[in-house]
């Protein structure tokens, strides 16, 4: 099994962290994609390691793509690479998990029509503009898409992707 | 099951955020004790709030004590509720887990003689001369003490502190 996170520069720090070390801590195989390898800051200064470039990534390599928030959704959703990675695996059944602002990646991607989701609650008209069900609640899992709102609903968005994976 | 956190203004954001949310996702009750209740700010800038203070914690309550690492951990230890929880839940076979300088409040519990454990570099002298055999590894498991050394071990800490608890 193998999970990717896409991220860039100002990425909240607990929602890329949180399930990064959770991923490691099942000896999950976890991927780091950012516009380019090398480090990114997370805003409150945490410095993680992406180990590939977006241009590098095979989305069809992974069971699990996981989108944290923060700012780094801004940059992640410019890039074409990153965009197709999120439709390839959302489309292929794989299964996809955006908290706070990652759902904005999941809109650029055009995949967010007519489904079922939440989000941090700033973007969340971005989301209903874009055709979703918006839902205000601390997970919502719609088939192969789990969402979450803030990094105080980590414990249940990470409950239901180790549920899912398990499926 | 019952868990707690003893921690202070200036705790390592993700030592504590790791373990509170962690153990949140197996549905496990964490309490959060401080000098004072109310809210506690880490170096990196989260605010976790504490559920009581240090003077309230009856150790008897709980299964597991975390000791994240971080400054707040010189704070922690001039507390002689907090240090006499820490003794306690230790001498009477509840888990005990400090990652970091967390170590530093089992120096001061004067429970870390003659055990094996690991703790952050910069402190690792002050384990040895209290009388602890210091070993650098990602996770130190002696009977009920766990230990760390820094937040990449964060995955390994946990991994070793639901084996213990599921035992």
């Amino acid at each position: 099994m193998k999970a990717l996170i896409l991220a860039a520069d100002g990425f909240e720090d607990s929602e890329l962290l949180y399930p990064y070390y959770r991923l490691q801590e099942e000896e999950i195989a976890v991927d780091v994609a950012a516009p380019e390898a090398g480090p990114i800051a997370g805003k409150h200064g945490y410095s993680v390691e992406a180990n590939l470039a977006f241009a590098d990534v095979k989305p069809n390599e992974y069971d699990l793509l996981v989108l944290p928030g923060g700012k780094g959704p801004e940059t992640v959703r410019l890039d074409k690479n990153a965009v197709d990675a999120t439709r390839r695996m959302l489309e292929t059944g794989k299964l996809v998990a955006a908290i706070c602002h990652g759902a904005q990646v999941l809109i650029s991607a055009g995949v967010i029509y007519g489904r079922t989701a939440t989000c941090y609650k700033g973007v969340r008209d971005d989301l209903k503009a874009a055709g979703a069900e918006y839902v205000d609640r601390e997970v919502v899992v719609d088939d192969n898409l789990i969402t979450s709102r803030v990094p105080g609903d980590l414990p249940a968005f990470s409950r239901q992707i180790f549920k899912a994976l398990q499926e």
